[in-house]
């Protein structure tokens, strides 16, 4: 008889539980749960208090709402008696995190603090630390820390200290009242369980953690600010789980929530991205990763340490146990083809794909299909929303080359697509020359499902094949997998997540194989790409840092 | 008692009339005719024999039926009478040639060439004749030709011998037939007098003609094609009327076409952008006039003669008398704007302009005056379609840098306005630069009518005070103010194109004076723009001219 488990992947909108079953992979029954407050990046709540620009903040009751809402109902939709449900395992966007009491009481929910931004959960898209950030990696660079090397020479605004230092930095009584500063990851599995948990996957890619090195130095963090030279001991944890523990059972409480019985295994928790490797069969170097969506977020496993110029990170167990993880990304994907639907195509384009039953994207998808390679003349750089790998520089900007008065709008959208495909390729051939081999591509996320051409101009401009995760919810699979890893092979699970692997992540059949004809002709138009990213990304011309210092200065 | 003078301004789609008062310049009268069959350049007009791409041609019949239609309808909506019209003057676009027998009547009204194409007129667009032009330049620099520096260093496909030689090349039995190969500006007034005559302008700017160096020679000629080498001789003519000068008589036929009397005066032809000269008040050096239509003719009176880089031409005598004719031009503005409406507009801003009872340039241009100076952080390369001046270069593309998520529609169109007007400070400075001095600008043609926008950023990013000629059909006034000198002072008209100007040609008293602090940063974005300007258009990075390449295979 099966076994199930349930996944829950924690979103920017919203909450999504998929229960599987263990014996197959297969997903039985799906639920999801718009936060009641989603993001937040006007007012707090209820309130007036209005947030300053590029603040992103979360309420965490909309994360235990998930629970209450999604658990209930994939079991009832799907007939699936608790006793049958082995396990649960979930994953979040990081790095989410918030300040709370040493009982895991947000700091938000406590009256003298609810009209305090700082107390309030710091969504991943939270922009405003970038001064702390800048102070980080400054700091490091002047004292010498080995340990930026792994993190591509920067420390993002986006990570733990960052917006640490900006709490104590701005309101330093929620940074003192605050007992533990946690990743909504983990503070989701200690709702869960009573029982507070530190991932691996969290601590190494935001929280500057390694299993051989361990956090930055006091020296180092009392650099920064005398009062968070103890921080890691007072509010952090030195006791970091590796992917695929228990994390623990289900309290009585959360078996209230979510009709789960008390006890069920809950595994140690993991990010949004990371958790998606397993699911999409991922397993062994050479094989990357590429999660496809409003960004695209690039996962290598790699036997050997390698320093890789403009990753995200490297991690030891960081994604799989007994690998280096190394991370890569691209900062504007499907935002990209978004913000060009949205703002450039004319409106008999919209009538015609209103005629003709089709969303927009659809018909730029087909319009642009019937372009030739290379008959446009268009090349673009695809850097609208800066460039992560391997420049990592947000001040960068857009670029389109080749315009005439007969370019047409499908023209442009085709060489947007192409454009990210040859940031991809640079990312590959920047792994590969560093001494992390690539030789496949899987893909997954929510474009590979949506747009095939893309798909075939990524193999065509990569040169690689592309395989595609046979679950469209590839994040909730892994979560779901991890689960079944918790609660072991004993229970009718798994003793690691390889041998879940084996069982229950699958590809779909189809494979973009590249086609030599196009790829003769990309190979032309990716080495003028090469020309224009080198002239403008690595300081030949900074035209666009100019560009931007003088739009910066006219909001003065 | 008032008299009265007519100009017919031949363009591209149409034929206008404009009667004017010779006493003060005053446009009593206006009436316009569409050519039958417009522009042809998709199958012969009647027959079902398709053009070649870039073919683009006219029935000269169409231009008779102009001056049939619009001089009885001037005369008749202003009342005056034939009697009190002493001159008549047209102007044309150029070059605009065509082939006929001896008495002028045009090959393509023969029988047996009605079905030939090279029997017909050949618009200023019809751009087949590059490889001819190409072996023009080449052959011109191997010869060392001294004339070449005289049009930038480049004969345009567009010229005469480029389309002569065409003809010979792919037609000779039409060259042959040829007793004429004539401007059809000089051909109109050829059927309104009765009498062959050719004019200085378009023998100096598009027949390689000079005042003191007359046509290439024979050798030249003979080197270019065994049969070209008397072209001149056999076809053309050396006696070159100069501007100003009367042409002859109205013909008994032409009178019994237009209602106007035998006899009356009739000007030699000019060229449509040239005659506005006059027009605009421009009769000194260092004013520049602009003639700022879907593309920009820039021209200026020089007392000496200086070789100018990237120039369309001079002609000594070729705009005004005793003055050294300079011509430059941008070949993209108004169609770039015209482009940015038709391809980039998303559907919400049509509906917007509809709602709000405004045109969609209209309704851009108001949003995009609300941005300040250098906000959008955009910057573009206005080479839609190539760079004419400085770089003679039509196989440049367009460039847009500094996109981001947050750029929108308005930010992109007042990018490609400043655009355009970097591109005309660079013609300016090169004038500047190399002898020929410019303090004023005069504007006139359909873009300062329409878009005060782009005339106070012209005048913030070139730096000087921008006036705008006060009539709307300029052309036309030249063309009448080139009548009223035919007819001479004795007849009520002037003995110069230089008293019609004091007495018939205004501005409006609107000037645009540069804003000291919009010019400050202009100064920063135009010093970003002369450097992209530099590396794609001299070749330190010639991506334009391969991706050009590569789309070229696409179509093999």
């Amino acid at each position: 008889m099966s076994k199930y488990t349930i996944g829950v992947d924690f979103g920017t909108e919203s909450g999504r539980a998929v229960l599987v079953d263990v014996t197959n992979g297969r997903e039985i029954a799906t639920a999801v749960y718009q936060y009641s407050h989603g993001v937040i990046d006007e007012k707090l709540p209820d309130t007036e208090i209005r947030l300053e620009p590029d603040w992103a903040l979360q309420d965490p009751q909309d994360y235990v709402r998930v629970f209450k809402s999604t658990i209930p109902a994939v079991l009832k939709e799907s007939g699936v008696s608790a006793e049958d449900v082995i396990g649960i395992g979930i994953d979040f966007t990081a790095c989410t995190m918030l300040p709370t009491k040493k009982d895991g009481t947000p700091l938000c929910d406590l009256p003298e603090f609810r009209n305090e931004p700082h107390a309030w959960v710091k969504l991943w898209k939270h922009h405003a630390a970038q001064p702390e950030a800048d102070k980080i990696n400054e700091t490091a660079r002047a004292m010498n820390e080995g340990w930026l090397d792994r993190y591509g020479g920067k420390i993002s605004s986006e990570w733990v200290f960052s917006k640490t230092l900006q709490i104590l930095n701005e309101a330093p009584e929620i940074y003192h009242a605050a007992d533990r500063l946690i990743e909504a990851a983990d503070w989701v599995v200690w709702q869960l369980t009573g029982t507070e948990t530190r991932n691996s996957c969290t601590a190494g890619y935001k929280a500057i953690w390694s299993k051989r090195d361990g956090f930055p130095s006091t020296d180092y963090f009392a650099s920064l600010h005398p009062q968070l030279a103890t921080v890691i001991k007072d509010k952090l944890s030195t006791d970091i789980a590796p992917l695929g523990r228990k994390a623990g059972g289900l309290s009585e409480q959360a078996s209230q929530w979510t009709g789960l019985n008390p006890g069920t295994a809950v595994a140690i928790a993991n990010v949004d991205a990371h958790v998606a490797v397993p699911a999409a069969t991922v397993t062994e170097p050479g094989r990357m990763l590429m999660i496809m969506g409003t960004s695209t977020c690039d996962m290598v496993l790699g036997k050997e340490e390698h320093i890789v110029p403009g990753m995200c990170g490297y991690v030891e167990d960081g994604i799989m146990p007994d690998f280096f993880g190394y991370e890569a990304g691209q900062s504007c994907v499907g935002d990209h083809f978004a913000w060009f639907v949205e703002n450039c195509v004319p409106s008999r384009y919209e009538q015609e794909a209103k005629e003709r039953g089709m969303d927009i994207h659809q018909l730029m998808e087909q319009k642009a299909s019937k372009l030739k390679v290379g008959e446009s003349g268009l090349l673009a750089l695809d850097w609208w929303n800066g460039n992560r790998s391997v420049l990592v520089d947000a001040d960068l900007t857009g670029l389109l080359i080749g315009a005439t008065l007969a370019t047409k709008p499908e023209e442009i959208y085709r060489a947007l697509i192409e454009a990210t495909a040859y940031g991809s390729r640079i990312i590959i051939e920047t792994f590969q020359r560093n001494g992390v081999p690539i030789h496949e591509l899987v893909a997954c996320g929510g474009l590979p499902e949506k747009n095939k051409l893309l798909m075939q101009i990524y193999a065509d401009v990569i040169g690689l094949p592309i395989k595609v995760s046979a679950s469209n919810q590839t994040s909730a699979l892994g979560s779901a997998m991890f689960g079944a890893v918790a609660a072991g092979k004993s229970l009718g699970g798994y003793d690691s997540i390889y041998d879940a692997v084996r069982v229950m992540a699958h590809l779909k059949d189809e494979v973009y194989v590249p086609d030599p004809e196009a790829q003769k002709i990309y190979e032309k138009l990716y080495a003028e790409y090469v020309i224009l990213h080198d002239y403008f990304g690595r300081s030949a011309n900074d035209v666009m840092k100019r560009l931007k210092k003088i739009k910066a200065e006219t909001r003065n």
